[in-house]
């Protein structure tokens, strides 16, 4: 069996990259609405990569055998990869991480405990939603982005999809015990549930990312266009859950 | 304040190394106990990288801020590299990693529950030691091996001493409240002392691996040298303490 192709961004609904994704740092950041913008994504990013090499790492525990608990760590000390990669770029443009990733903390801690898996199978849909989700996201801000910031988030993006060893172990426990996708189906709704509800809160509170993520500074906030984007991001979760098999 | 180095392992009392060093993989482990030695070890040193990797994991939920965090954090990954690195070696020569690392989960998992640090500078200071303590021994045990073994544990060993954050932290919280000094020294001693507990049951359940321990297999079993090279590294360990100001 395939494993599911994570859906191509060159979905007609993406916006065109706007004026920003033709200049470089130097100049983007120029702009100080943008440059805070840029200073948000990057801790939010560095937070959510952090927080989710420590939950990884803990969901590890969960392994029924040794090779899996392996490929759970093997995915923490990439995402803490990430993390390195994110702060050192805050500390290459004088930002200080701490700072800069001090307000999605919150956000991303109630995410992670609102979602713990109460066991092993739920820990790996949770590592492939969140991987999944999280190149998603990477993606769709990519387009975004100047010069510079894009090619960090592309590099970190590209050493993203550690998942598929979820894939086929979640699946054949389904085929193996076919009342299992119901429970799955609705873990993943659920974990989809609260990564958009602590999703709309850093929206509410952070005015520049939120108007840099649907189309650069220049063109203002514009809440309509957020909500495509997570709808975009919903449906291309809810394609992937149904190719494993949890489309309940 | 300086650092305090590993002592330098080119004391008159390491003994040469035998034979084996001379000789590459293919050569040595034409000799069965040699090749089973190997394996052993290799198992050993892996379980012993991927349980560090979740303790220090576990430990970093201690840290008192976001950068002492992900400096835990960061030493976790890097053991996680190195258990990729000694499971791939495993791979190499045809060993299941699974099946080599079995004998040594028990020990290893019994030094980690017997020594769960209560708090962030007890959680510190297991770092350091740890860390310290497992170079001491990649150092020893390189001589005793073949080339292309001996490549590979010089490599992690390269990698290794990720610890000296956790140096300054201790040195800077024992000159603020000298009491801790007293309870981080006891602490300390305790971590030896089961580390050499543990290690006493593995040379006591694997044949092979002590006697290619002590010097290659074609020299036979010797206690004393196994006695002689536990002193040099609690000797090590010791001197270490001292230098941090842990020599209750």
């Amino acid at each position: 069996m395939e494993t599911p192709k994570t859906p191509s961004p060159e979905s007609p609904e993406v916006p065109e990259p706007t004026g920003i994704a033709a200049v470089d740092w130097a100049e983007a950041s120029t702009d100080p609405r943008y440059r805070a913008a840029v200073v948000d994504l990057l801790g939010a990013l560095a937070y959510g990569e952090l927080a989710a090499f420590e939950r990884l790492a803990d969901d590890a525990k969960l392994a029924p055998t040794l090779a899996d608990k392996a490929a759970l760590a093997r995915m923490a000390s990439a995402e803490f990869q990430h993390f390195e990669q994110l702060t050192e770029r805050l500390r290459q443009i004088d930002e200080d991480p701490t700072t800069a990733m001090a307000p999605f903390a919150s956000a991303l801690e109630e995410f992670h405990r609102l979602t713990a898996p109460s066991d092993w199978l739920e820990g790996l849909v949770k590592a492939y939603v969140g991987d999944a989700i999280a190149a998603d996201f990477y993606r769709e801000v990519a387009a975004r982005l100047d010069s510079d910031t894009r090619s960090l988030v592309l590099r970190v993006l590209a050493e993203t999809d550690h998942s598929s060893f979820a894939v086929e172990k979640v699946r054949s426990a389904i085929e193996a015990d076919p009342r299992l996708g119901g429970r799955l189906a609705l873990w993943a709704r659920r974990l989809m549930g609260e990564a958009l509800s602590q999703a709309q809160r850093v929206v509410a509170d952070r005015d520049a990312l939120s108007t840099m993520l649907v189309g650069g500074v220049a063109d203002g906030f514009d809440l309509a266009e957020i909500g495509r984007m997570f709808s975009r991001i919903t449906e291309a979760h809810t394609k992937r859950m149904a190719a494993l098999g949890l489309s309940a």
